[in-house]
């Protein structure tokens, strides 16, 4: 509800269309729909332009089924999924139409294949084991509506492979830089590119590496300029913030 | 590269042996000038579309002078310096002009009055002790060119004081969020709006704050999208990356 | 103290030896059943008023149910078992009338549905997956005699879904706030709310929210006034708190 | 502004009293007053049943001066400054009639001497280096207007010393619990009472202490029930919490 | 090796027994046999006064096995083997007379009946689920020949049940309090009781317990006097240490 | 318990209603004098066999004045004041007989020099840095009655410097190992002594010692057996745990 | 640099147009072939001195197989594939001569009996559970061409096991010491040895082990001189590190 | 004292020259000089290969003067003194030839200006701040004999400045990489390097660099092979690691 909403509202009561007491309730109960276990909010769209988003992780199927239900009815497409599971995704395909991404655990329901991809993302990763973590915010950029251009296994102590995509890097309007073990790529990238650089650690690796603490603290403390940090292993929150900066630079 | 280096490199272009686009291309990742302490990298503003920014916390008085002359000398105008303390600004102030503000140890060595400030930036405080971190963030972004609002002592245990400010948040191009204690504050600006969020904690607070430690896990925990997050009390780098966002959406 | 030792010390009292109000006292300091594996503290809800609950966490059934027949026996009802799963909940059932709740593995054995609820407690959480421990709290209040509302899935990054609840904040004893991830639902219902809130961390995220520590930090630095904080998931001790203020608002 | 104000302003607007616009406007800025550095709320009172207090600390003398004056200009009294400094207590007290207590860094402006105390609230803290944190709970619920008893340096390593205070803990409505070191105090004090304990972990001590963190998380997981925790030196925090928990009991 | 066995060997080179190269040798090699993946120290008992202890944790059946074979052949008896799996203890049950109780993990192979206890250690525990660590401890005390009592289930959080056995705390020459949580018990134990108490943290609890961290914190920082910690889930150290503080009070 | 209760409980035996046993039990329950800052435990040395010792760290010198006072008017001598101040020293001397150890910063007040050392204690430490807290260890022992032997600068890196003291170790009663940095003191000593080995972590160091992190975790992690830990720096406590152990070896 | 641009830079050193030592030069800073899921480096050796290895954890039989395939056919032998589990060992050894080590998950495909070891690295370790880690070393070592000698199961607390080994330790070029729990043994052996010592710590042992953080900061801290760490469990990069300060001993 | 000492001495025993009394006795005391507060270890060149340096840090002036005099007096020269304050080292020079470098705080008296400098280290380092732990690296090398070449302020984030440094690089023979905040130096140049890097993590930084911690999980967790870690700041320690590998590849 913005700012116009409020003001035709009140309006409203002022011609007294509608009481006051109905606009009190209204403004408490009017921009989502409870469905007991979560509360669906229809109009994030308006306030955040961008739809609803169903993180998977800690639902169940019913649970997932019913929010995606819900959305649909309302007229959502492209509607994202994530740490979407291979049976709940098979649930959700006996009732949708779903694009389901084993790797990622990616979900997309009610495809819209028309939608035109715009700007330059660009999804850099470490090793091959990044992969998982780099596809989800591929996919979530390239789903929002941003082109995507993926360059994986580049990692710092190879450089030359890194080098070789220097052209990527300076027509990018904002990259995601994916790095487990010691997250150097996001400085490394950082020196090289002059766009925003979205930082994931991922939580591959092994001892002191610490589940991503250590790649963590490194992209935290990088010694180059343009660089934002995201939580480890959050793909999906890297790929939406970079689409939202790509989409800054869309004239309209 | 000297300045034989620089001539014969334009005779080649003059020639018609090489390209101007090479020459570009070339200038784009080779330039510094070697101070024995400290490499000067002039080119910079070409690779990262922003000039270089001197660091100053743990240098001495010779050494930041050092380097402002260099840059000086190479053409540079609104020269920030950070972390500047009161001493080291008063060595500068005697060869050079500089704009000073105490509170956030902030300089700007001969400062561009005449450039013209573009798109819009948020720079939100938690409470009143932020404030040397917030101010921090907003003078970097202003000289490098955004127009900034300020909005401090929002926190978010008096929500009205945050809700107030809707409209400045609808209309940010990026929004910088700066908040110690539980860090709460990027989460609730970040589910009001719509543009990227830089989240910045700040080492504000006392017991299990731990420097800025809760702030920034709650920072980078947020259940809000689109919030990236920097270092402990790394204003200037949140206003960095929060002007390179806004730079994007300003049609060239 | 064995049957033996309670018949003198009544004696004692018939003889006018001691009056009753010693040993009123005296039952008040050392009341206890030893089974062995565990000692029963059968005079407990005089002492701290509420009868002994039962962890069942790291207890084999044996034990359980062991613990649970010395308190029938003492004549207990309304008997909270926590963290029971659903194989031991079958062993006690098939002895003893037992409620079983499997998403917060609650029972309460020997169920008093004659015992007047009272007073108001609201137990809010963040997310869908904050559920088990929210339960956990409800279930604990309403057991030990509180009325109990219930709002779930109300986290702080869609504000409204939490504002539409203001009523029920504003009229309750005492309020559970359950949240996962950054903990910021805390500070932001204690910034709205007059009674005492008492905030549980819960484990449920990923990367830095390393198992709970990410909410509970960001609880126990809440810059909002009135908020005590319990060990991360334990929905128990805070609805067992949260019952105990409740109670102090009882006129008796 | 509660709901009953709320559906007031909207029949103004019904009423044609006053126009849309203006309501919009003064839902954003109602109930605070803006002095630049500060946004004092002059309405807290109202909306959380407790003037607003002065977080001493990170402010200035004339920050502090500042909004002390705002408040009293608006009728307030007993207001609250804690970490307040010897030298910012003379510059106030030039200006207001200030109760100060330079162990715990405690003033009291504007000191209002015929309020009533009621219910009972205890402080029990375990070392002499333990006091100050004590104090500052005690004088907290003391002036919100709690009736306040210490126990001070009553450590669990000598038992005795506590349990001679058994009546105290028995009639006691909330106990405030501040200890270093170990913590153990909590659990053994919430073992012997009836009513809440709120937890304050002191940052005395030195080694495997870690400024308050051993006794933070000893008292997190108290085996005893009814204890809820906060910050680390937060003695404010405990006197609050344990004074609103004391007036839930007070019949009205 | 002792410091005589020393001198004889060095006169045996005087007299010419031995040649000088064949002592170098025997100074690498005596006191141990190889047996490839473990070194067996047969004079282990000379040198520290206890024999040899199999730490069965990460070791095949084949390799306790192989020790143990070792160990019984050089007249070893009462030979302890640590955290060993019911299976590996039905290895060594075929081929050696051997104890065993599932609970604490924990075998004594060719035990030695005839064996006389002495002296008094006593060993008191939190909750029912500290029980293997404190059978470890008691066992371990036990088969190295301490008479050892058992106080189980005697939290702080009910003072009563502890108090109860005063009279075994003020006779003991060691006492070991296992505890997990908060670890208070060490404190409470060790401000009752005249000698020294060997503390042990156990890593039973949840959330902030941290596996143990919480409880040996709590347990390094005891406010009492005469308190020495061993590791979490240590029960072995501890009954061990236990044992030769015992020891050292007997009169030989 | 103050004069008059004491006289009372005397009358009592006088007059036969009590035996002196049960008085004797009394005693050593609950005593103690109330200061109004600290309360003076008079009957410790009764019930823990060790007088009260005063930590003087957190106190003013006025406290620790006064506590000196009331316990050398109930008659005590060799009262041990750790962390004493050179400062609070000179205050001490003033009215007292005063031994002070600068460097330790251990003060005993009422020397008792006629008191017989008995057993053997050894000190042994791993560099010229940790003296301080190995001396509080040493003279801590010392002053409780043990005879003590020093070995310091004998760090594990230079293995002859420990071994030339063989002979110590395996005639000591108890030895205190105190080392920083990696802390391997305490395994090899405890791989070298038959005796109980009490380990204390020192503070000493830089970087990833972590203020005695690291030597705390090697030491609580020693293979050798019969080792037992005490808090960082806390040189006090482990000389008298070191202490109790050398008096329970003690024919009486 | 695929197939075309190798021919096109050969023809250029043809044509005279480039020197040879310029496409050697070329060669090192650019080479590798891009498998979609990695980028295999095949002139690594060149560069490194040592082929690329194959970290063979979180990778799939299928890309496992796929890199060994690209490998093999560009002539390389000997390589190592670390963490390589049973069945992936099967799947390679179907199309592969592979020799396959299942206590430390090592594999060696095409390996090259031929190759000539020299100089010497010794690897020694504490304990029998370390030995995986220490034969990843060790392994390691040998296969990239040094001659390596075994010291398992030497630990601290046996001091004469680690002292008999004292010629070995002398004639090294380089030493792994590799141990869990405290970690003591890189200090012990880091003073009986001149040549370097790589010390890694193992993620064995329990408690405040820490899963080898103990050990990690034990090492780290050494207070023997010549010590480098590697990473928790680290074996290959040890063994690594070794050979090639081994290989820097070796006359060419 | 290695082996053939030991049967020389063996041999004196055989012959009746020496009594095996004595060679016990020398056994225990050969090798190093008691000063009381720190023994002087004279045989440590013949042991380690380099004589013994002195760590200044928690030492007095007189007991560094002490240790000094006590080595000049037999024949050491070179001696290096790290982390010696100003005052300290005016003291010494007072007596002994003193060459002092105030910037890393590092002495060497006794200089031996005669000593031919061999192989090749390379000490890098990331910033100016980085500078005097890199000089403590690069003057412990050079005075123990190695030729040091210095690349400093050679950051990734400008990877030019690096890059033109790979001559150096691929001639070193062990290369020592000292960076401070997110330490991706040394992957970096460990993927650029044939030789052995020794990365040294610095304390520089703010925020989430915790003194170094970032730097260090970073330089454990590196991608690049060949790298070793030693302590935060531990530059001595660095630079004598990488002067023994350069000798190892002298040929002698």
């Amino acid at each position: 509800m913005d700012r116009s909403e409020l003001l035709k509202l009140l309006y409203s009561v002022k011609s007294g269309e509608v009481t006051p007491e109905w606009v009190t309730e209204k403004l408490k109960t009017a921009p989502f729909e409870d469905l007991g276990f979560a509360k669906v909010d229809h109009h994030r769209a308006l306030r955040k332009g961008v739809g609803e988003v169903i993180f998977g992780q800690s639902k169940t199927h019913e649970q997932i089924l019913g929010i995606v239900k819900a959305m649909v009815k309302s007229g959502a497409s492209d509607i994202i999924v994530t740490k979407l599971s291979a049976e709940a995704a098979e649930v959700i395909s006996k009732e949708f139409e779903l694009i389901y991404h084993p790797l990622p655990l990616f979900g997309i329901v009610n495809p819209d294949s028309s939608k035109q991809k715009y700007g330059s993302v660009v999804v850099v990763s470490g090793g091959t084991s990044d992969m998982p973590v780099a596809e989800e915010a591929a996919l979530t950029a390239e789903t929002l509506g941003s082109k995507v251009t993926r360059v994986y296994d580049a990692g710092v102590a190879g450089l030359h492979r890194l080098l070789a995509h220097l052209d990527e890097f300076s027509s990018a309007r904002a990259i995601v830089a994916v790095a487990g073990m010691e997250g150097a790529l996001a400085s490394v990238v950082g020196g090289l590119a002059e766009c925003p650089v979205i930082a994931v650690p991922t939580s591959v690796g092994y001892g002191a590496s610490f589940g991503g603490i250590s790649a963590l603290l490194s992209m935290l403390n990088s010694c180059a300029n343009g660089v934002g940090v995201v939580n480890i292993d959050n793909g999906f929150g890297a790929g939406y913030l970079a689409h939202i900066i790509n989409k800054t630079g869309e004239v309209v």
